[in-house]
């Protein structure tokens, strides 16, 4: 059974709960990862105001990870997860606007798939890791495309995906999904240009967190962004970009 | 006048003071990096455990910002400060392990200077940027040298600086300190293997701060490494690796 959970802040307090499909939050208590349950109040999903529906200590992201990509870029397979960290002041929530560089450049979005860490997790095997992955959100991995390269002697993976607002996260964390159904869209203002098979990921989920977790503790809240395939594109300013996992939900940012 | 901040644990309680030239915990109240006042009692420095002197929301680690190594390893002089993230799994404190990777390597010490954030900043002024700036700390740039161009697509920075406990950073933030006049010494097993001038930095702090809080909002507790230079080496399990800064303090780690 898929349950959608979300974070929310409802009359001035922050809480937690379930999204059912005609769209009423419930509310729960007690913890998103942890032991909770219904408190028996629920609100319309247009009353609450969601928030990031986790806290992450840090969110990891794939680079060259989807066959699809790989080929028209005409990249080599990867023997390991190729990675970086995207920074704390990029994390956002859904409608929080992704601000336009303050020195410019060409802003691309990446739908990708975001897997969210419910228990510690340090050199798992692959079964090991999946008992630690609590689910599954959309995300926006915002990248400056100008800066990836402007420097030859040292590529700015960190810098050109780490601006501030450039990593929406959410509004779902959706459990009980396989993620190898799932299919990720991205719509640049209502038009779809992103809509790639998880089934097409090079590493899945098992074995990514568990080699990522010989190499870093992973702790609850954390996200690892699988990565983004074709249909990359740039975003104007005024441009609503959505990035939507048919199960989960969609996950909606304005640029600028 | 330098002030040297600690922060501790003491009789099961966690705690911050200033650390005097006797070796004297003074307890303070407050906040380190806001208004605080001393409450009359101290213990001596071999009583306290000695914890990260902050709490980072990220660190970021520069990379080729030091003209001696640039001129060592026929770099040019890059146009922008080059940085990477050093992940919260990898951050420590004073006398922590550095613990032999999981997948094996060869690790090696950098030693550093840390520039500890002391409030919200976000494109500043180089004169706005210093005045966001509360101190300075000893910090390891921990690296599995092998990691890094393993693959020859992607440079492996985040992965290859991010294992657990591959950050040591502390015990001391100093304050009132001038950064140009410091020296950088990283001693293994008591041996003197890298002394260099911070007047070396081709960012200095103030350009630095400035220049990164362009990209980024950095927030009270980040810390920035100014990036290493010459006289890098490997450690072997059992080495104990000590970073010195006269007028801040000695981080001293052991390896395994």
């Amino acid at each position: 059974m898929i349950t959608r959970w979300v974070s929310y802040r409802h009359a001035g307090q922050e809480a937690f709960g379930t999204l059912d499909d005609t769209d009423r939050v419930h509310e729960h208590r007690g913890q998103m990862f942890g032991a909770n349950a219904a408190t028996g109040r629920s609100m319309l999903l247009e009353e609450v105001q969601l928030l990031m529906p986790m806290q992450p200590t840090k969110v990891i992201a794939l680079w060259n990870n989807f066959g699809q990509l790989r080929a028209k870029l005409n990249l080599a397979v990867p023997e390991e997860p190729l990675y970086l960290l995207k920074s704390p002041n990029s994390w956002s929530a859904h409608r929080e606007p992704i601000p336009v560089p303050r020195a410019g450049g060409k802003v691309v979005f990446e739908g990708e798939l975001g897997i969210v860490i419910g228990q510690r997790c340090a050199a798992a095997t692959e079964s090991d890791a999946m008992a630690c992955v609590f689910g599954y959100t959309c995300a926006n991995d915002v990248t400056v495309s100008d800066i990836l390269n402007r420097d030859p002697s040292f590529p700015q993976w960190v810098r050109a995906k780490g601006l501030d607002g450039f990593c929406p996260l959410g509004p779902v964390v959706a459990t009980g999904v396989d993620p190898t159904t799932l299919t990720v869209r991205t719509l640049l203002d209502g038009v779809v240009r992103q809509d790639y098979p998880i089934s097409d990921m090079t590493f899945p989920v098992a074995r990514l967190v568990s080699r990522i977790s010989v190499d870093m503790t992973l702790m609850p809240g954390d996200v690892i962004l699988c990565g983004t395939s074709v249909g990359v594109g740039s975003m104007k300013p005024g441009s609503l970009v959505e990035v939507e996992i048919a199960g989960i939900g969609r996950l909606s940012n304005r640029f600028g």
